[in-house]
């Protein structure tokens, strides 16, 4: 039957059964205008970027149902105010760490990073096969939030020095720009963790207000020209051994969506996480010859004692979290069962396959 | 204007514009039947259901678009014609190991696992972003073919074995289950490689036909059983260090499809990649517990003398590969050149770091 002969033959039944195929296209049509503010400024290497992409993949994994436009720190809202924002929904998403909102919930630090705590495969692991993520959309979930895990850094760098540590008597007044749970780890020792915003670390290192600074691994370190200020590089990164960036969801929204563009914005935060652990992985690795052929950058490895000390203090650390509240208690035993089974089978697989490889 | 009115005022014209509103819609619902076809006994844990699991995430994010029937080894075709019936149009898609088909491409085992090569962080870093994808691709285009890296197990164990390896001297006459790369090596070393599938190991290795055998890692050895043939557990998987599984996509019906469908089944299988490990992360770290605290199972690591050998024979052999033709050899180099650098980065990394937190 030719197309005319069809449309002719039509009658009124024909056109509803038309407007009927119809409805559903429209249905199927509708669309998201969805914003995402984050803490990263626009663009920012690695981070920013990160969250770009994901919207990017939302959009394109969707067919454009759902458009996401993100937003850098200060441009919506400042980037601190994220949280709160996307619990009110004001924004749709939110790109950030969870241990920024320690404020709101102790329990939170443990779902971006602790010192000598999982490593990125390993928080993979928990999160999505260990009840992580149940604890943390439990966590999140007075706020109205759910949560994601959006990317991860891999193991950072130990930081950027212009003092030796060559034994513990070194971290003594040693004044660094070191963040949450590591800096207190650090002040424990006898250091003074000092609190920067990135804008102001490189001066501060170059003109000696501090010794030392923290910030992520090679690719970014070397874009921030931290090189130019600092003498030595050590590792390894012992306070974040596999940052996991967020993505949060303003749960109402959420809800309202279709089950299937809910599945994609889930699914879309999982890509974004792998890609951008291998996205860092890569580039760390391009970013580490630069630093050692071109930059002649000095990589030290902290002393034995020091790396010991640091350990048992941060056990301690990390510990007392537990006691600040229930949620952080039953997230804390969760990840503590866990990471002490994951170091027993990593010794016998990871660890003791690197070692191999690298002839150790 | 009720919806009765609005029919009965549509004129020929308003009846086409009606069908070009439907026509979207038959669109937006045209619905594809998708057969995968897999190397894997049906449901076999952790592989075969990972196959369960990425077609029914290819269902849920398409809102039912494409419906992927799975079918285990045997059922469709058998386990090793998989390639060529992808290839051919039979089923629409595959799910393997790329080292399967080193009879059609010497280079496709570049894409599941080489000794001492890259881990599973590591191999993502090289197809993602170090170029492997493109290669991999370009290795498959002849074939009609659209590969994703689909699951990875991580480091394997190193096997189980009746006979004590404390030095060299053991693996002279060792009659080791070992397909592949893996076995070669062995075979210089004056091992015997022994092949056989799947559902002879056990018997094989109780009756002292074979004295070792390697299998996956413990989730998967747990549910074999086999700590109940073999005296010793050996670690790490230095064969095995981060096995790639494969999805491969007929390309003409991968093109037949709509932009977002297709962005839909390559990021589910980037899902199924990083969950497929975590999975497996989470698991084997259980089964390790079950097998040496309850089924006390001894774990042993390859005396330093054995690796090393192990090592150096390993890049031999795996650099021969290279010769065999230019696809080959364009694929060594850049795997070869990745792996070399990233070994850099994760020695003051990845390594570094799981030493310190082991303590060592």
């Amino acid at each position: 039957m030719k197309r005319r002969d069809l449309l002719k033959g039509m009658g009124a039944g024909s056109v509803i059964a038309g407007a009927s195929l119809a409805a559903p296209a429209v249905h199927a049509k509708a669309k998201y205008q969805w914003k995402m503010v984050t803490t990263w400024p626009k663009n920012f290497p690695g981070l920013g970027t990160g969250a770009n992409q994901l919207a990017a993949l939302i959009n394109e994994m969707s067919g454009g149902r759902i458009e996401v436009k993100v937003y850098g720190a200060g441009e919506l809202v400042p980037a601190f105010e994220i949280f709160d924002a996307v619990s009110k929904g004001t924004a749709q998403m939110g790109h950030g760490a969870s241990y920024y909102w320690k404020g709101k919930s102790e329990a939170a630090q443990f779902f971006s990073a602790v010192p000598f705590g999982l490593t990125a495969q390993e928080m993979n692991a928990w999160l999505y096969h260990g009840g992580g993520m149940e604890l943390w959309r439990e966590t999140y979930e007075p706020f109205g939030l759910v949560p994601t895990a959006a990317l991860n850094t891999g193991v950072q760098m130990g930081g950027w020095f212009n003092k030796e540590i060559n034994s513990l008597h070194d971290l003594k007044g040693l004044k660094m720009r070191i963040p949450g749970l590591g800096g207190e780890v650090l002040k424990r020792l006898g250091g003074t963790p000092v609190s920067l915003p990135g804008g102001e670390i490189f001066t501060s290192l170059k003109s000696g207000a501090i010794d030392a600074t923290e910030w992520v691994g090679p690719y970014n370190d070397l874009a921030f020209g931290l090189y130019k200020a600092a003498k030595y590089c050590y590792y390894p990164g012992w306070h974040e051994p596999g940052t996991t960036l967020e993505c949060f969801i303003n749960k109402e929204a959420f809800e309202a969506l279709p089950a299937d563009l809910q599945s994609i914005v889930l699914n879309a935060s999982k890509v974004a996480n792998l890609d951008g652990l291998s996205e860092l992985t890569a580039r760390n690795n391009e970013a580490l010859q630069t630093l050692v052929n071109k930059h002649k950058v000095e990589l030290r490895r902290f002393p034995d004692e020091v790396l010991q000390q640091l350990l048992e203090v941060s056990e301690e650390v990390v510990a007392e979290i537990a006691e600040k509240d229930a949620m952080s208690k039953k997230v804390y035993q969760s990840y503590k069962r866990f990471r002490d089974q994951v170091m027993q089978w990593h010794d016998v697989s990871e660890r003791a396959y690197l070692n191999a490889r690298a002839g150790a």
